[in-house]
């Protein structure tokens, strides 16, 4: 098959209606399947049952320290739970702080606390009009946080290693500019890995704001696909170098490692920032749950446990990853009309169309009962300039779904895209 | 014994040399005890043990209507869940949200929301001073929470039956008073329950802030000592005769159910406050941890449940509250320096000493080895303006243990209250 854009008006108008009766096959089938989140598949979460059923398990209530953890107490979480998130992000367990189920909530408690009380600064909320910076395309719920608390949005492109730091370093000279999100290993949607270059320059950022924070949402820290996942340099490494410390606020989970109802979270922080969370958190909170915590550390043990169940789900999540880009490339490669990045780990495939494509290629995906992320969610306000970007969730269908539903989508992508180039 | 007011200077010379030899001998001892918070004893978190080592009991993660459990999803819990706590509260499942193990986070971040959004109104942020009522003594971690947002606090007597209603009418014709938080049944710290009388006026308060809220915080709403428990009439039922019920936010939890630091918490509110809650949820969490919840709904079935077992925490509480209150009545009853207060549930006996000795009984006990709750704790900024109340906490120490800080509590009372008269 040749390009698109090559083929004569006559040629693409035979291909389109061949390509309609195809979708019309397909929308009477009934189909009712969803790419849309990120959640991981039910055998993905059978990795983790013994953790419920296993009677032995949680038989000693007690941490090893000899807290019961069934009582209030140690708003920081159980020491052993530290030191595995301490070991997972090469930190230490002094900085870090375990917590509930969401990360989200976490990040989310951060910026309401900085809105109230400011960073080491005075209240966001008495400083007028703020804004973030936002890599994009991005993550969806950083943008709602941001967008729920009225902070400003301003687009970063994302380049093949991170966002252009040109104009990132351009930006925070803005002293309203007061932070940024990102995803930096396994970035969501595109699955990209800030290069040790791009670290460095987000580490030695000099913003105007002295009250600027970077959300270092290193939610697939562990989350490789392949045996040689991508590398990612420890960000307070790097930052204390510049005494930027202060200026990162790290979290992660065991969502999408145990339980993504039911796992940990964790915040990892500089000693100033740790006593200053943990100062707002006793008003918050007498404590965590520890039981889960224990739960956790015990299922796990030690890094090296986190990593052999990081394979097993590697090894249910490469079949899809290649279902699906695998199909891309049988179905889209020679067209013209599409590319993509093939990520090492994580959980998404960030598909980009022709410009102006990307809302009608989902909502003919909807049409015929298949569901993918929104367009437009991976930009701030559901905005996305070029209508292009459609985030790929392979990881909750089964495989055998998953390529029916990526068929549907690589024949809704040449459908839309032939559209566009007839002007229909 | 006759009382210390009564008693001849010289009498009671010798009554505090004989007094202090025997705290010299308590002292001896190297006692190390702790009356300061209310937590359940291990053998009260024994009756849940089943929850973390019945295999059985989680075999099957999906809850009633198919959820699964382990996986993201679901702002508001699982309906058995809210179920639960909707017979439990006597409202509908749907103005149920169960949220993590805290419902003091709850009300935190209900507060913190305000702060920044408003509660149908401007943010109170943006309203210059704003302040709370506070019935007085009441719960430390309800001052700490309007502390750390600047909320100023307005002390409100409690008399018998709940906070003085005249005080309470008058205080809220200012504008800036924004609310209150109150434990209507079993107040901490004097195990008070409000009076219907009282519940109706406050459902029937006429604030002149259109914003005001109350934050009620049933925490022991099923938490009897005795089997003929105090009854509270149901808040929203009687704040509905008067268009009020938007003013009205729940929380309770099941943290003196099964675990203190493991259970599940849930907020209650009108249809139109949960809508605004769950919006604003929506940016804070994909969802709490349903796999507790199911777990609390499958232990406990259905109110019933939980009936049995409060009977087994309250067979465990009652020769506690009893070797406090037996040694109040033979130590103290007769000598005029201190009174307090039989409640029929909750977590705490209130103690009254006379005004000016509390902090000083508070200090003697910890140079002896018991830790009591800070004198003044019960009050905003920690300010007891008569230096007269104590909360003591029986629940967590063995009863042997108990009878032991009791007897140098009331050791302490005598001393401290001896001094005074005498003007030591």
């Amino acid at each position: 098959m040749s390009s698109y854009e090559k083929m004569s008006r006559e040629e693409l108008e035979i291909e389109i209606e061949a390509l309609r009766r195809e979708y019309e096959e397909f929308k009477s089938k009934g189909l009712k399947l969803d790419m849309s989140r990120g959640k991981p598949g039910a055998d993905q979460l059978d990795l983790s049952m013994a953790m419920l059923t296993d009677a032995a398990l949680m038989q000693n209530p007690k941490s090893a320290d000899g807290t019961d953890c069934r009582n209030y107490g140690v708003l920081d979480g159980i020491a052993e739970c530290r030191e595995l998130f301490a070991e997972l992000l090469g930190v230490d367990a002094q900085n870090v702080i375990v917590c509930g189920n969401s990360s989200l909530n976490l990040m989310y408690d951060y910026i309401a606390q900085c809105m109230i009380f400011g960073a080491g600064s005075t209240p966001w909320v008495s400083q007028g009009k703020i804004k973030f910076a936002c890599p994009v395309p991005g993550y969806d719920r950083h943008f709602t946080i941001c967008e729920s608390f009225g902070i400003e949005m301003i687009n970063v492109p994302m380049l093949d290693d991170g966002p252009d730091m040109d104009i990132l370093e351009e930006l925070v000279r803005d002293s309203s500019v007061k932070g940024m999100f990102c995803v930096p290993k396994y970035s969501n949607p595109e699955g990209k890995t800030f290069s040790d270059e791009t670290v460095r320059r987000i580490a030695a950022l000099k913003p105007a704001a002295n009250d600027f924070r970077v959300i270092w949402d290193n939610a697939y820290c562990v989350h490789d696909i392949y045996e040689t996942g991508d590398k990612l340099l420890n960000i307070f490494e790097v930052a204390k170098q510049h005494g930027n410390e202060d200026m990162f606020i790290e979290v992660a989970s065991t969502s999408k490692i145990s339980f993504p109802g039911a796992g940990v979270s964790a915040i990892v922080a500089s000693d100033n920032n740790i006593r200053e969370i943990k100062r707002r958190m006793s008003a918050q909170i007498i404590g965590y749950d520890k039981l889960n915590m224990l739960r956790h550390a015990r299922f796990f043990k030690n890094k090296q446990g986190v990593e052999e169940q990081m394979k097993k789900h590697a090894a249910i999540l490469k079949p899809k990853f290649e279902a699906v880009l695998s199909a891309f490339d049988k179905e889209l490669s020679s067209l013209g009309i599409a590319h993509w990045i093939k990520p090492n780990g994580g959980y998404f495939i960030s598909l980009e169309v022709m410009d102006g494509c990307a809302k009608r290629v989902v909502e003919l995906c909807k049409q015929a009962g298949v569901v993918l992320t929104p367009a437009g969610a991976t930009y701030p306000y559901g905005k996305d300039p070029k209508d292009s970007n459609i985030r790929i969730a392979p990881t909750f269908p089964p495989v055998d779904e998953l390529k029916t539903a990526v068929s549907l989508l690589c024949l809704c992508v040449k459908i839309a895209c032939a559209e566009k180039i007839l002007n229909y």
